[in-house]
Formats: C-alpha cells, structure tokens, sequence
C-alpha cells in the first residue's frame, strides 16, 4: 500500500491531519519554517524550510505517496509542475491558484451563478471611488493574495477612509468588494474523494472577533431552509473545483434569508474541529481519505449539538497551559492543544469541542472550560 | 503546567496513550527496546532500552512529572525507589508488584470477599497432584510471574498432563488454579484518579482464540443482573488497589450466573478499545487524566452498540498494510494501525471498531471491514 504522505504546513491544521494519518497507518512528513512545529511533534518527519521553498517541497514530493497542504500560503506553481511529473496532489494545485486569487476565487463562483458580494478589479484610488459609486458605502477594499484573518482587507465607510486602506494594503493588488449586511456567518466543511463523490458536514454558525473565529455552532441555528441553500451552495461548488480533499466554504446569510458564499479554504479547516468529537468521523480523517484515494465516510454528528471555542493568546511569550484539569471537570468537553511554543495575543492555541442535547447546553460548558484555560 | 509524561513501553497501548496526551499538550518520552516503535512514532522522543533498564528508567525519571507504564514487565521495584525519591508514579509501583505475581493478585482478591477461582501455591509435582485432588481436574498450572496472552499457563486435564505441564513452564514459580468452566469472558475498564473517584465503562464480553483476544462486544450481552455485579467487583477491587490510572479487569461468567475476576491488568486494555470510537472520553485519555491528577471524564457510550475486533497478523514478515480504503467503506468504522514494522502471526498490528444500533449491525460492520484488512 501507498503509505506515504506529505503535507506543506506543519501548523495546528497539519497536526491534526497528521493525527488521523498516523492513526490509519500512514507515514507523515511536513514542511514548515518553524522548527519544532506543532504538526512535527506527532508526525514521523519535519523539513525546515518556508512554505514556498522549492527544495524543500521537492525533497517532500520525492518522499510522498500522496502530497498536501494545509495552507494557501503552499507554492502553488511548482505543485502544479510536480503533479505533471506524477505525484498525487490534492487538492489540485490548480484549485490552489484560483482560490489564492480572491479576484478569481469570486469570478469563478460568480460564473457558476453561485451569489457572492458584488465585486470589481482595482488598480487605483479612481477605480475604487467607481466602484463606490457603483456599490455605495461602505465598501472592502481587499488583497487579492495572502489574505489572512481580515489582514488583507479594508473597511472603506465613506470616501475618506480610502486612502487609509491604500495605505494599508500598500503594495498589494487589489479588488473592491460590496459589503454584506450579513446577519450570520455561516460554513460548510466538505470532501470530494477521487471519484467525485461529495459530502458535507452540517452548515456551522461561525462568531468572529477582530476577523477571528472565536466559536462554532453545530449545526447552525438557521431555519432549514438556509441550511439546505447552504449545503447546495457548498456542493454546486464542490462540482466545479478540481481535486480531492476537504474544504471549509465560509458563507454569509443576509436579513433577506440570502446565502451567500464569502470565501473558500482550499484545505480542512477551524469551522470543522468540532466533526473531532461530534462525528464519528472528523474533517482531518476525511481529508486523509480523500486525498489517499480512500472512501469519504459518514458526516452526521453523533451529537445533537456541539461548540467549539478557539483557545487564542491573551498575551506575547512562551507557552504555559494552566487550568486543563478544571476545564475537564466540564461534561463532555475535550481539550485539543496544538503544542505550540510560544504565545501571541490572538494565536490560535488551542480549541475546546463540547458537546450537548441543547445548544445552550453544549454552549455553557465550552465557555465554562474555556473560562479556566490560559495559554 | 507540569506536562511531561514517561512510559515504559512504547507499543500499542503506550502509542495511543501518547496521542491522547499528545492533544492534551503534554510532552511524552517512552522506553522500549525495539528501536521506531509504535509510540515513538506519535511521542517526542523514544529511550530505546529494555522495560527493566535501570539506567533507562532513571533517565526518562529525570525527564519526567508523570511516569506510567503500559506494560507489566516495567521494573517494578527500581519504579518503587524512584516513587520514594519524589516522582509520581501511576499505577502505584506497590500495585504493579502486587498485581505482576498472579498469586498474590488471586490471595488479595480473595482477601477481599472477591469471587476468584480456587487456588493454592505449588512447589513440586506431588503439590500439584494434591491440587488436584482437592480441586478435581481439569485444573489449571499457571506462572506466578509474566504470564501473558495465556503463555504462562498449562492446562492439565488429567495426572498424565502433570509432566508435560511441568515441563512448558519450567524453572518458574507456579501456582494452581481451579479451572472455571465459565460461559463468557468479560471485562471491565475502570479507573481511578488521584483523589479516589472511581469511574467505570459498560462491562463487556471478550471472545479469545487460542488465549488471544480477537473480539469484543460492548456492552457484554449478559443480563442487567450480571452485569452489576461486575461492575459492582471492578469498583470494590479498585477501592482496594493504590495508585491512580485506567486498570482492566477480566471476568468470568459462570453458568450459575456467579461473576468471578480472572485477572487483573495494571493499565489500559485490550477490551477497551472500543471507548476510542463509542465513548465522549476514551479509555486511553481516561489514563492520562488519571495519573497527572486530573478528573476523570464520563464513560456513558455515544453509541448504542460497539464492536472491536483485533487486526492479527496472519504470517511472518515486513507489514504491509492492504485493503484500507475497502474497510473504511464500512458505515461508522474506524480502523486503528499500530505502525509496527514487523508482522507476526497472531501479533496485535491493529484494531477495527464499528458501531450501530444492534449488535448484529455493529458486528457485521466490523467484521465486513476486517475481511478486508490485510496486514
């Protein structure tokens, strides 16, 4: 059996996928720049290198079975040119290119009929006061590369705040989108294997703080009828994406009970954790499956509710978890640390997954467990 | 935090101890002598030594807040020095001395009011003979010390089996056991932490072949009677044993309906696997929280109905693994591969678990996807 899997990105994402493959027998390797990475301290092998780095990745190809990554940030090109040479890579590096381009990740779904923000191409201060002429305040001015946790983007309320969000996202291309009133933000996790078989996940409610997901409900607390647009949406576009593997479509609802998809993750990701311990098989297994060639399995959830709420740094230093025994005091919580060494405010640490029969239920003991842990 | 964790022995048990931990953020170093064994593939860092190394042992000592073992052979009484010299030790060293001379476990069980099979300690042929007479053949000749998966025991139906018995346990401390005409082999995971709690998972049925468990049912399909007397001798024998950590405990069913304790494990069990895939908090995390004085977690199945069945190697040779993606065709299946190089005949190299509503449905799925597997 093929056995071998690489993974660009040793993060928290990688780790988990790492998990779930070492658990199915697989040997794992990762790229990432730092050493001592979360995903290197449970996988069989680290190469140090950045995400882009063009030895690096082909020292990885040459030593995996079935290649991946767990961030946009992967060198897309070189993929694309080592999947020619015969290596398995999914998600298709040409997916990769389209959706890093968020200019063209909107045009394809736009071509597809799917709704999205209206939005237009930039390339200077006029182009962008058009464009609010066009689509009134307020507006996002937004990077169309490398975008991450809203550090690509740009709030423009009224005409004075335009030179700002130049400044801001100076040297960067760009694009202007219309804002959406949203009244929740939504995500669908989903997976299509080799063969084109799709699944997804229940549709998830995302809460964001500073443009950081802070917590997830599962399934989301929307009437049917949204979340059966949801799913639709998320498979239509599943249909058109070349390529194998999990991929988290984040999406907005509207007043007017419009779904709309915001922005698609080309890889697993934070909306899913909670499929860890509320389904029998989580978004890192189905990844795995995925890309390995395997069968996707089953996406319901085992329990009727579930929250996840993201352990993020409160301050800048090294790492020191307190609190993780009174946080497994609560009911039916688990506690997922991704070992990193150092602490910033708002880094990613760790998350918490409870579960209940009441949202509120599996609300109040995930935020009970998360009042107890410091990182 | 304190958050390194030792273990002696890094097989299959100590690998999924160490994932647990793992996702918990601690720091795991384990001993074993087969250099790239199942848990160093997952763990920080493997001291490759003997379980008895006593240079080895101080070592991962000196390198840890929390030391464990998975596996009985783990020098016991170097364990009890270093317990004395201010690490903490779980099991309780005392325990693992008690527990690793089958004697002395059957006299503390019996001690206890506990149901154990009739025994008495013999030193010569004609000792056994007068076993037999007190307690009728057929009767059971067993090693006092590091009996395992039933190679430590002889049975001998008539006098003329008393040399031959004799012979395959030579230069051993023997005793005799009454043997059990029993009707079903169950067992109970338990635990206990720090501060005394006691917590137990469903009692379940373990069927054997050739002394090898090969499946296991949970919940047992035994009568609610019968299983609360079960639980009821795992609580009392566990009130009665030091230290904290996750114990198994087998048992036999007698035809009268009589629960008798067969033996006692020191550690996480084979018979509770199923807890990975059918419970919130697994068997293994339920260790991990134990011994570093964390509460325990709830042991209430997710699930109605779980199967496991043990993947065994059926040859001698390098492991390669076949016929994954078929198995994880199976609904509600996980498979579990120990990442062992080498395959045996009936070597543990992996476990299935499925779950359903019936047992029917549940062994079904698990044995559909074990036909598959191939290893």
């Amino acid at each position: 059996m093929k056995r071998r899997i690489g993974i660009v990105g040793g993060g928290q994402l990688g780790r988990m996928i790492g998990l779930e493959a070492k658990r199915l027998g697989f040997r794992v390797s990762v790229i990432d720049p730092t050493p001592h990475s979360p995903a290197s301290q449970v996988v069989d092998k680290q190469i140090v290198a950045k995400y882009e780095d063009e030895k690096a990745i082909r020292e990885l190809a040459g030593d995996s079975d079935f290649l991946t990554f767990e961030i946009e940030l992967a060198n897309a090109k070189l993929l694309r040119e080592l999947e020619g040479g015969g290596v398995s890579i999914n998600p298709s590096p040409e997916t990769l290119i389209m959706i890093k381009d968020k200019l063209k990740q909107s045009e394809f779904l736009k071509n597809l009929g799917i709704p999205v923000a209206d939005f237009v191409s930039v390339n200077s201060k006029k182009d962008i006061e058009n464009a609010a002429l066009e689509f009134n305040y307020p507006i996002l001015l937004k990077s169309r590369f490398d975008g991450y946790d809203g550090r690509g983007n740009a709030l423009i309320k009224s005409e004075k705040d335009i030179d700002k969000g130049i400044d801001k996202l100076r040297d960067r291309k760009l694009y202007v989108e219309k804002f959406v009133p949203f009244v929740k933000e939504l995500a669908v996790i989903t997976a299509r294997d080799i063969d084109g078989n799709i699944t997804c996940y229940p549709v998830v409610e995302t809460i964001q703080k500073n443009n950081i997901c802070t917590e997830v409900y599962a399934p989301a607390l929307i009437d049917e009828r949204a979340a059966k647009k949801a799913n639709s949406l998320a498979i239509k576009t599943m249909q058109h994406l070349k390529g194998a593997g999990a991929f988290g479509i984040e999406m907005f609802l509207t007043k007017t009970g419009e779904v709309m998809i915001n922005e698609i993750a080309p890889r697993v990701h934070n909306s899913g954790h909670f499929t860890q311990d509320a389904c029998f098989v989580s978004q890192f297994e189905q990844h795995v499956r995925a890309i390995t060639g395997m069968p996707l399995g089953e996406t319901d959830m085992l329990a009727k509710r579930a929250v996840m709420i993201n352990i993020l740094g409160d301050r800048n230093g090294k790492a020191n978890l307190r609190g993780l025994g009174k946080a497994l005091a609560v009911k039916k919580t688990a506690v997922h640390i991704y070992g990193k060494q150092e602490t910033r405010i708002d880094r990613k640490m760790g998350h918490i997954n409870s579960i209940g029969d009441t949202h509120d239920e599996a609300l109040r003991r995930a935020r009970k467990a998360a009042s107890f842990i410091r990182i």
